[in-house]
């Protein structure tokens, strides 16, 4: 059981100086306490709710500030794509690419990522049962990258509501594929706001927590130094002021649980 | 309140004759009933849950197909579009696209297909509530197009099940826009099989009853002559030799409830 | 097929003088249409919100009043008990005896009410599975009963709401028992009030004609001459002043869906 | 934050000797860890799938075996209570009473149990939202009890299964109730096995930790030294001999999160 990896940043690149600060703090953050880092950050939010929200620099500005953050801190990088055609550029920056949750079934899409080589964030698509992951982790390898990480970001419940199947770790981990948690994502209530999502940031420490005490491979997170002012996701980011306190609780509870014994019950 | 419209035909494209056959079929089942009828078909199922899934015979040569049926039956055509550079090509032969339910929050592809002039129908994702779809109204008006019809196929229900929420409806009609019924999918059982959806075709007739009587725009169904042997989504298809007693009944009922006064209820 | 029979009446009994404009208004309404009718109505709501709210005459005066009903109109009778020793004096007056939806487990209470020998109405639990109403059925038989009525109120979707899966109809006639359907109940929304559920009566007309058009045994409904002043779920009841337009409706659907063959579909 | 109290024993009696067995256990564990400890068991299982399953010894006997633990080992006792007759003799021997799921919306039962004076136990019910509980709450302080638990047993998730939303621990410790996990029950899959539910006890240590770490009450718990034997709920049950493993995990996270600071996110 190696330790919990973070997959942290912003969600939306709003400018060049934001993305510093945020990365800064995280670099600050993770290494003081040992924490494997990787920077995440969107080019493009190619699905929001309203076509007059603000969706990125695009994907050649976008590219160039994650490549600048990576140069600067020595970190690796992350970022999702949304068009087959966006997989090589982004891959040629990024170690990580993600594929958004919504098109996780969308096959030239995800060939066209696997291709790359690069390592695939696949996030959980709200509408699919853990089982089905497999699928997905199959077309992956039958392009042939097996470099697939799995991420939980919630499951529909009614609607306007996500919920986090805690049990749905389990089964993902039984594929063999390091799975981690999209905790900022995990609090949305889709279509809760007149013409965005709203969210429970409120809550981000105790839903983090609840996960990260299953044991998994990393940790997924996005803030903002002022989300009442966030372009995207401000109901759901960490204040990048409570980040050092928030990780701390991370970073003792993975130590803990990581040496656990497993418990053989049949 | 005008007659219901008829928007079916087959999943995918498997070949020319095939779709003749069930052209034909429609053709002659809806004349007979006085019924206005939209063939459909899919180019590419982008989006199967295994990669070895037969996906259809690509944009160009369906559209030849889907051009053929329409010259040949004097009918329109539907077709879905997945990537923003189909959009056009395929508003050049179809006078309906139609949005994935997938795909439903991709502005880009919102915007491609509402530029091309073409009606556009919009599948409504199963993890959207019904409100939630005078967003997507409004990404196609805001790019020139208010010929927008609205088109349930199921909400998540837990994991691998899809429940029809009868007064969505309701609050969808209220958005002015024809609200339509994808009985079929709507009978899913996503992930129910080893690399497939499982279907209940056994209960088409209750489902689309269940639809038609709360008074709507359109049905849209997919059949197949031999339901066990179809290339996708068969374990949901209308077996086609039931056609027209299935068609029977929904336009009796069709008939009746267009006659209904609407209850004034405060 | 036999033709629908009509349960329906009130919730909790406020008065003599209002059970009795009720029950005239409907046997009016159904002897017009010549549909079977069973009034039904409370003695106690015992799962009310709050502590504070209205909970009705209770048993004694409630079955008196019933009574009344019963023998001024001539038609059956339907009240719903919630301990054991109330059973048999509910079926003394009753002709159907009703087990709550919360209470469809509890073995004492479902055999209490079997032993009298009425015929049983079980409310399907907003957290049981279709198929798993087959174990009350059987409870129902072992205790020497087997005069049951499944009856479908909706399911929990999400938090605050329910749904209603028109699915569930087919599976639940498979078993035998004739099928009805709580169109009112279904219709609330569970705590969506202060210290009460609201509910969608707007949409009374669409969901009915939804499940009728199914084909059913039976439609159960509740009504008020001032849902706004009811003492108990007004949010959901039909307007006493609709009644003759919303059964005509009913009516003529369940006319007319009685006549179609079933499709032979495998 | 008081440390966790761990509220564990057995599903139903099935004899002194297994009682005794059993709680021999927990005082054992509970005391080498210095956890708080309340036996657990029912007298009698009221709402079985099926009218042949085993219920359980009955009021009389089952008290008789409560008392006896209680003063045989000098812990605390709970059972449940599920009709207004039987809430004064439990009380006279059991220290905590428990409402059950299905029956907390009951309010003459929920009058009879306050009355009592106990520390009354009040399941969630499955089809309720978090925020309901209050009406539950103030149920129990109009009749003059104010000592009141409130304890998570998971929410429906489409049929026959079951969520916890770990978000809804803190909208219930804002209500100023301890709030305590039942994480047995939470693992059932209702009406997944022919006339019982199924569960996922290979999962109690993943949930359980989960819980625990948003920091809480108590913990709820069954056990049974041979689960595959038990005679109810054994799917769910921790194997008796994995308790002091499992508790020595529960106890480490708990003593870690009851360490943490409050982030203060607005």
């Amino acid at each position: 059981d190696q330790p919990l990896t973070l997959f942290a940043g912003m969600n939306v690149l709003e400018s060049a100086e934001l993305a510093d600060e945020i990365a800064s703090a995280f670099v600050e953050a993770t290494s003081a306490l040992g924490m494997p880092y990787v920077f995440k950050a969107s080019f493009d939010k190619a699905n929001r709710s309203s076509i007059n929200s603000y969706r990125g620099p695009g994907l050649e500005k976008g590219l160039t500030m994650l490549a600048d953050i990576k140069s600067r801190y020595g970190v690796p990088v992350l970022t999702d794509v949304h068009e087959t055609w966006q997989a090589e550029a982004a891959a040629e920056v990024c170690d990580v690419i993600q594929l958004p949750a919504f098109l996780a079934r969308q096959t030239d899409l995800v060939v066209a990522m696997a291709k790359t080589g690069a390592v695939i964030n696949v996030k959980k698509p709200q509408f699919l049962a853990p089982h089905e992951m497999r699928h997905i982790i199959r077309k992956c390898e039958e392009a042939g990258n097996d470099k697939v990480l799995l991420c939980e970001r919630g499951s529909c419940f009614g609607y306007n509501n996500l919920i986090v199947d805690m049990l749905g770790f389990g089964e993902m981990k039984a594929m063999n594929a390091p799975v981690i948690f999209d905790v900022t994502h995990s609090l949305q209530r889709p279509g809760g706001r007149a013409d965005s999502a709203d969210g429970r940031r409120q809550q981000v420490a105790e839903l983090a927590r609840a996960g990260v005490a299953i044991g998994l491979a990393g940790l997924f997170l996005e803030t903002h130094p002022d989300p009442d002012h966030a372009l995207c996701d401000g109901p759901c980011a960490l204040p990048l002021a409570q980040l050092p306190a928030f990780l701390a609780q991370v970073k003792a509870l993975d130590d803990l649980v990581k040496g656990f014994p497993t418990l053989d019950i049949a």
